[in-house]
Order: C-alpha cells, then structure tokens, then sequence
C-alpha cells in the first residue's frame, strides 16, 4: 500500500533499525520501546489482518520470533521473560493496517501492564463459556 | 508435570470447555474472559517458555491460532477486532509455567487496555536502538 509505514519501511524509505530480514519477513526496533530491545516483526505483504494471511507466512513470522525471543534473552539487555503482543483489528488497538506482532522484554516492576475492565473481575458462569464456545466451534473449518 | 493446570486440564481432571483438541495442542475458553469468547491454545507438551518448545509445535500453535482467530470473527459473539497476548515468563506476567497464548475479542470501549510506564512516552535516541539492535542481531541463530 502506497502510504503504509511498514511498507515504507521495508523499502528503507524511512529510517529504521532492521534486526533480521529475509524473503517473507523483516523485524526492526520499535521506535517507542516498552522496554530496550522491544522489536516488531511483519510479512512484507502488505496485509491488515491475520486472517488474511497465508499460512505459510503466518508460521514462518512465528518461527523467527522464536529466533528473536531466544536472541533477545542472550544478548545482554535487561530480559528477565518475553511478551508477544499482535493487535489483529483497529478495536483491537492495532495502529498501523499491516499485520505485525510485539516481541519485547519484561523484568520485574518495569512499570507494564494491562488494564481490565470492571466486569474482568466478575467469573462468569461456566454455562456462558459454554454458548460461546459452541459458537466458535461451529465456525472452526 | 504433576501439578500443572493446563496439563490437568489436558487430562481432563479440571472442568474445561474445550474448543479444539488435535495431537499436539489444545483449545479451551478462558474462565476469566478480558471478553466473552476469550481463548488460550496451548501445547500438550509441558514446556515453559517458548526458547524450549519446538519450532513444529509453536508454527503449528500459531497456524491453529489463525483458524481460532477467523472462526471467532465469524461466531456471532461481539469482536471488532483480535489481541494475540503471550506470557513467556513470570516477569512477562506469566501466571502458569506451561506456554500459553491468548486469543480474544475486543470491541471499541470494551474496558481493556495497556498500561505503559512514564518512560514509554519518551522516545529513545535513535542510536540507542542501534546498540540494542546490535546486540540481539549477535544473538540471533
């Protein structure tokens, strides 16, 4: 897409710290860290959701966070576990319409965390999760 | 291992409500939802983090993922979007040692969210990102 940043960005149409590319995929450093070492990693197809994504390309961005998971935990940064974060949705807090999952390090009391809502804290009965879970099954192809 | 709740959950000893089930990972609803239809996959396997899980079992995790991901999409259940949130050790608020990820709906004020640290808002220069970069690249096999 003509105005995607990560777009522009695997064309080095604007500035970036690359961490690992190959024919599917680039990562690079976030440029506003939770943490030093925070990184993204993305397909070079310009797509906005996973859903829309081959699976090919899906596994091969998974794999290679391993690679990222397991490089960033031996390269010296403050790294004392790892999370994934992938916002797949504009409501799902996805900025930017191409698909690209959050690798970063955590430690202790480094000030990150999620926020939940009121009814978070209210176990809903397990007939609920039921229902739902029905509904999802009989869409799973 | 012995006392571990996914794996009792594997063996049916902990009330569950299953979504998908193949040789190598599971499915199950979330007992305390961020959203109603809030899912985790996970591998049968019992392995911690994701540096000691095998690359068939996390690309095959994350190709299920997709099929969770589309058919939630499609279940009538309110989703706007999709968060793909993975734990990879306690310090990354990883509440149980067995890999995990998570995969549920959000919609536009639905309450969740992210808390960042006052040292998020200010950005690094860029070549502190470069040092960092350099130090993981070393890492990466």
């Amino acid at each position: 897409m003509k105005n995607c940043i990560l777009c522009k960005l695997v064309k080095g149409e604007i500035e970036v710290t690359k961490i690992y590319e190959d024919s599917k995929v680039i990562a690079v450093m976030d440029i506003q860290p939770i943490n030093p070492g925070h990184m993204f990693i993305f397909p070079k197809k310009c797509v906005a959701l996973i859903k829309d994504l081959d699976d090919k390309i899906v596994t091969h961005m998974f794999k290679i966070a391993k690679k990222l998971n397991i490089a960033l935990r031996k390269s010296g940064l403050k790294c004392e576990g790892v999370n994934y974060f992938l916002a797949d949705g504009e409501a799902a807090m996805q900025e930017i319409p191409h698909v690209h999952l959050h690798v970063f390090p955590r430690y202790k009391k480094d000030g990150f965390g999620l926020k939940f809502a009121k009814k978070y804290f209210k176990l809903p009965p397990r007939k609920e999760l039921i229902e739902a879970a029905k509904k999802i099954k009989k869409q799973i192809k």
